[in-house]
């Protein structure tokens, strides 16, 4: 890896320190089977509230909802009632964004990501009363505790429950929505806005409970609902110089790093993604005018669009292949060709501001001629005048994905922009938009060509959606169809509070205020 | 419970520091199902000895081999393999005294102690390259690694995996067994001196697996044993005071204590074990010549004799009831009214030498008296001269309990005890022993009555076979003709070092040396 370590000690030095908080369970619950609730389990509020009443012994069990998402640190204090403990007691906690994780078993997992992230602890606690700090952070709401065994001598009760959470993104910080949101959408903002704070912690994580990285096109949507709301710059800052100061071999900025054991990037490239560095960078200037910042990274910027370049065919279209190059959204079935050509021109556009900003003519100008080829290229080999819609790949696949970001690229003048929205939803294609990180694409597309009422109308459609399906923080995945919809094989590893969904905030404090 | 602060804090300006030593694992082992090795389980070196080579991914696993029996903290370094990992490491250690705890699942336990003493702990490894220092004390001589989950970029190696062994027991201080013994009695002296060596820690704990408390019954015989080794007046001289210094509420010393999280007394009341406070002290007393400590406790071992008396009926015989009243063996069948007798008179004589040695005549005489009366209740009460055997309880029950008792109490003339254990081998009554500890009391009773040959043959017999059984340590329960025996419902959960056994090394340097 090609390693800046000037960059990267510069990233460390812009470690925030986490605010803390301590919350307590709000209720205990049951949760039942039942077909008409989300994911087919219902919430029921237990007979018997008085949990630290209770004597547990071999098999028992409860369940704590704390009533809200948390990210943090738990602690409990456990007495032994009876005897004497003479034997360990041995205590299984479950902790789950969502009932499926607690009303499922864990072992009837069977997806591909690694089962290491349903969250679970087996403990034996060898001295009582005691009072435990467990050292792992949860991501969670709901919490299962069963005492898988006590001796016949001693039971236990537990007398206190505790999550410590943390967080980087200061509450005081955001301003409150002006009267003229409310309802439904002063809602959503708020939802949103617990969203981008619980994954904002020593880096804008992607998920909380899952995989807790920074991601840069997670990032790249974090940074612009920040800027209007926490506005915490410096961790912005930071994440950038981990993506500028830690980059693939060639100088492509990696997919993701990760913290510990100590800062180091991952080896996963995708083409759309080390272009987001562009867009990253552009956001950033423009929300904080930190020109030194600028200056020390628009060199890496400009090498991720001299790299992307290269991709470019004769035809000036995005060379495709059959591995995971490109992300655009979790779809099997996407060809991700046309909308890469979209995410090319948009950084491309991007790259030319912050260029003009720092004024290099010859960069300026480079960039102007790659934009020229690229969208040459997408209008002449991709746009299909028949159809009406920008056509990807070999076999001419016509998906939201294509149109969303050649729209959003500003391929065609606006007008003409506006009326390939009108038809998307006219004639909807067949492949459709998995991830609210693809719909937060559709909704700025919309915003971009103003058509605000339909942005709405699709925001309360699908994040809308979400708050009725009982969401404390929005989610990963999201298709009001098909609620149990996962990339991975089973909805009990979806994260339910993901970076790329708290993007209402942005536009309902970028747009509608 | 009665508490005398001063004799607690006393105890616990006891407490040992801890010699610490490394172990590393010997050989990577397969176990394999065998009905002719012990317990159906056969060891098999693996082909593959390089544990530290293998890379392993989801559902990977090796077994590693001590070859020693180990008490300590187990620490593990361990290093990712392949992309940077992505999803924490999910693992599952396993500990075993014995190959059984490792080749069976312990979800197959279905005894009636605690499930919470079999060792295992299930782990979830955040952040790699990592370094674990885990918490708890373990006793194993077999540990099994199996990778439960890594994630499809990355698998795991393992660099070191070492034990850090715990003991009060300081070897050094052993003397060598003299060249007149040798063979199976000294390869017995030196089983017997490990399995107490890893018995003593801050007490002498009964079973560093299970359930590592300080039983008064066994401190007897681990400290008779002691003083012929280690010799650790001061380990002996704590636990006196804790069994001292915390009673039950009517002065009885309590069964057993326990250290944490503050010195305390169990609510188990053996008449057996109260009255083995008077022996403990005695046999101290014998070994130090620390009349301080003795001046300070007799009172309180008076005070048992007090106590114990108090159940002699009109016909100077102990009570018998159908509560778990005595210890005695484990063994559901027999009558405990003889044997205790037995150990109502030994404890008695040994109270006496005390009295004498304090000089107390009041004492002297009170004590003869008891002696006296118990003597005559025993021998026209429960000796039956047709069968030419102590008989116990209602139903008249002949056990081999009772008669070791007997002689050891020398109810009978030396001649006629000596008869009576010939007696016992010539017509053995049904009523056998389970434990190592009757066993000793049987041994006992032979060197007592210059029955040397014998009790070496049933040393033999009996130590010898478990240590062709495979010992590496002394076990708590064995029985040559049924080597699944336990007490507890399986033998998973029996202890494999247990203080109650350790006693061959003290009959081998007290009687034959």
């Amino acid at each position: 890896m090609l390693i800046d370590q000037t960059m990267v000690q510069k990233a460390e030095s812009l470690i925030p320190e986490l605010m803390t908080s301590p919350a307590q369970p709000k209720a205990v619950i049951e949760i039942a089977a039942d077909d008409k609730a989300f994911q087919g389990w219902r919430i029921d509020q237990s007979e018997d509230q008085n949990w630290k009443e209770r004597v547990l012994g071999k098999g028992d069990s409860f369940m704590l909802d704390f009533e809200d998402h948390m990210v943090g640190f738990l602690s409990l204090k456990i007495k032994p009632v009876g005897s004497p403990p003479d034997a360990p007691l041995k205590l299984k906690l479950t902790f789950g964004e969502m009932p499926c994780e607690i009303a499922e078993s864990f072992e009837s997992y069977k997806g591909w990501l690694s089962s290491s992230w349903l969250q679970e602890e087996l403990m034996f606690v060898d001295v009582l009363p005691a009072e435990i700090k467990l050292p792992r952070r949860y991501t969670f709401r709901f919490l299962k505790v069963e005492v898988l065994d006590t001796s016949v001598k001693y039971k236990v009760s537990f007398d206190e429950v505790i999550c410590t959470t943390v967080t980087s993104g200061d509450v005081s910080k955001v301003k409150p929505l002006p009267s003229e949101v409310s309802g439904e959408l002063a809602e959503m903002d708020r939802i949103a806005i617990k969203t981008l704070q619980d994954c904002m912690q020593t880096v804008f994580e992607d998920g909380p409970k899952r995989d807790r990285r920074l991601w840069i096109g997670d990032l790249r949507l974090q940074a612009q609902a920040n800027y209007l709301t926490f506005n915490n710059h410096g961790l912005v800052r930071r994440c950038l110089y981990l993506f500028g100061g830690m980059r693939l071999p060639d100088g492509a900025v990696g997919a993701c790093v990760f913290e510990k054991p100590h800062a180091h990037v991952d080896d996963t490239r995708l083409y759309d993604y080390a272009l987001f560095f562009v867009s990253c960078l552009h956001d950033y200037y423009e929300a904080s005018r930190d020109r030194d910042t600028l200056l020390e990274l628009w060199p890496i910027a400009m090498q991720q669009i001299e790299i992307a370049v290269q991709r470019l065919d004769e035809q000036g279209i995005v060379t495709d292949d059959e591995t995971w190059w490109s992300f655009i959204d979790w779809h099997a079935d996407l060809n991700k060709q046309a909308p890469t050509q979209g995410v090319l021109i948009y950084c491309l556009r991007q790259g030319l501001e912050l260029a003009r900003t720092i004024g290099d003519a010859d960069q300026v100008k480079y960039i102007e001629g790659q934009i020229e080829r690229a969208v040459s290229g997408a209008i002449e080999q991709l746009w299909d005048d028949q159809q009406g819609f920008f056509v990807s790949g070999t076999d001419k696949q016509i998906s939201w994905a294509s149109q969303v970001w050649m729209v959003l690229a500003e391929v065609l003048p606006a007008e003409q922009s506006g009326a390939l929205l009108d038809h998307l939803f006219e004639a909807p294609p067949a492949i459709g938009m998995t991830t609210p990180y693809m719909y937060h694409h559709l909704i700025e597309a919309l915003f971009s060509v103003g058509k605000q009422e339909k942005a709405v109308e699709q925001m309360k459609a699908y994040w809308g959606e979400m708050i009725k399906d009982g969401a404390d923080t929005f989610w990963e995945l999201y298709n009001p169809e098909d609620k149990k919809l996962s990339p991975y094989g089973s909805n009990l590893i979806n994260s339910y509070c993901h970076a790329w969904s708290c993007t209402p905030t942005y536009f309902i404090r970028k747009y509608l205020i």
